[in-house]
């Protein structure tokens, strides 16, 4: 089965729906990280008042609903941000309050925030595979339209790429875009964006060796949708590969898997350093570029610095340590 | 001897100025702050490129110098982040590098950061009221032109103020603004601003009990230049009240004293909880909305949160004792 792909245009177009609603975060040059070999931007979407992009990919979607899709209701099924991101959408543009569906492990932070924003909040499976079987039925038991996080909705991978269009726009010079890869929106929507400029641009994906599931999916030219990950600190990483992200893999120029010490590593940098508060799964790129530069193509690299909800009890480890 | 003092149209005129050079930071609602009483905004002038407001002053500044000024050389005296912006601010426009004059003490991350952004890096005496009266006449030796860090000069004041304007376009329901005191720049300059938008806010500045030269030199009605403070983690905030500020005192509403303690326990909050690095002496204001709610008027609270530039032995000594 194919689903719909998306191309260059309609990013174009979501960033024109999504302007009004999302900030246009800094593209800060990191003093620590750049050198001889690389020049290092961070394109800060912890500055999202949500402290996370996920904003740009479900506000595209939700601004194109229909008056009966609305009064039916919005759900979504999320590890967190995403949820934040579908909660505050909905209380920001005055619709009823939306349903959210997480697995039973998340954290209690982003759980407060979601209901802080006026969400629902139901707790269903222990991990994001199994929250997504049993909240979709749910969601679809109750008539609500879903608001998907990255899986499989072209709409919601254009809204992710509006970051690429921007980084572009404020240094039109970056040649590598270095970012997480989850579901694949944030990737595959960044890569279109960034192609659509210029097609020789580069967007490298990381993920935590706790979770190969894009390498192996590539490997066997076999998608697994659902994948059994080690244990990890990267909520928002784990899981398996998305449906629309792995039809359009081959966007992505390359993958760089970093091991949870060097994630935790590079939260403490960027924590001490460029006095910034990354969450785990978004640290991983910065992880990429500490331990394995060498792998890194381009001069200029641009990194997705995708949101600021970190778990604390990993400060209070890694500090302690010290 | 009176100093030149300045007016709300001094603010605008500098907000013209350096918009194009300074981050229109964002104004994000706290969740975990606001409450019955009251509905809490944070200014995040840790968003700046150089991670402090301190932009805002001295860009005003030296985008008025003369070409024969330029010629001479820029200098500036400051605890460190008015020499970052100094220097950063003089690369930017591809000025001649500038000399910073900074206490021995100056945090090494600090004195980094000029030197990355070619600034001259000068030590001088053991506390900045030291470093002020030896600075200057090593700066006058020189011949260079003192660009003042929040002491005397009317367009770094009106610099500052231009946070206050940006909060007001942001969220005019704001009526109470709280910001940390150090040399009076920020807190003269945002109440000078606001009040010309409209008279009834209130502008009410925050000071760490370890020095009270503000409230001492009020009540004594003279001027304490230099002071000696109390062992404290509030660098920026140390010392004796700026000549100007003194002048122009009237402009603030209210004066909250706070411990260091709770300075630090603030620091922790926003680490914690608001996803935000924030330097010591900047997290005071929300330490004194954490401990002295019942002291802050009005009900819609902007908290200028000026930078993010945090000594990380803070984090690593708080979090130890968890």
């Amino acid at each position: 089965m194919s689903i719909k792909q998306f191309t260059y245009e309609d990013v174009i177009q979501a960033r024109n729906r999504v302007a009004p609603y999302v900030m246009q975060t800094a593209l800060d040059h990191s003093i620590y990280l750049s050198g001889e070999a690389h020049s290092v931007y961070f394109k800060l979407e912890n500055q999202q008042p949500i402290k996370s992009f996920k904003l740009r990919g479900a506000l595209n979607r939700i601004l194109q609903l229909t008056e009966e899709e609305k009064d039916h209701g919005i759900a979504a099924i999320s590890s967190g941000n995403h949820g934040v991101a579908v909660a505050y959408s909905t209380k920001l543009l005055g619709l009823k309050p939306a349903t959210i569906i997480v697995p039973e492990t998340t954290p209690e932070s982003k759980v407060e925030k979601i209901k802080y924003y006026g969400g629902n909040v139901v707790l269903m499976g222990s991990c994001y595979d199994d929250a997504h079987v049993m909240g979709t039925r749910y969601a679809n038991e109750h008539n609500y339209v879903i608001v998907d996080g990255g899986d499989e909705d072209p709409i919601v991978f254009a809204g992710q790429g509006t970051i690429a269009l921007e980084m572009l726009h404020q240094n039109p010079d970056i040649d590598t875009i270095l970012l997480p890869i989850g579901g694949g929106g944030l990737g595959v929507g960044c890569s279109v964006a960034s192609k659509g400029i210029n097609p020789n641009i580069k967007v490298i994906a990381v993920y935590t060796e706790a979770c190969t599931a894009w390498v192996d999916s590539i490997r066997d030219n076999k998608p697994y949708y659902v994948y059994d990950s080690a244990s990890s600190v990267c909520g928002a990483m784990i899981g398996g590969v998305g449906k629309l992200g792995f039809e359009m893999v081959n966007w992505i120029d390359g993958f760089i898997g970093v091991s949870e010490d060097a994630i935790k590593k590079a939260m403490i940098h960027m924590l001490f350093h460029e006095k910034v508060v990354v969450e785990a799964t978004f640290a991983a790129p910065v992880a990429a570029l500490m331990e394995k530069p060498g792998l890194i193509p381009g001069k200029h690299i641009g990194i997705v610095i995708s949101g600021g909800n970190a778990d604390n009890q990993i400060f209070i480890d890694e500090l302690k340590k010290l």
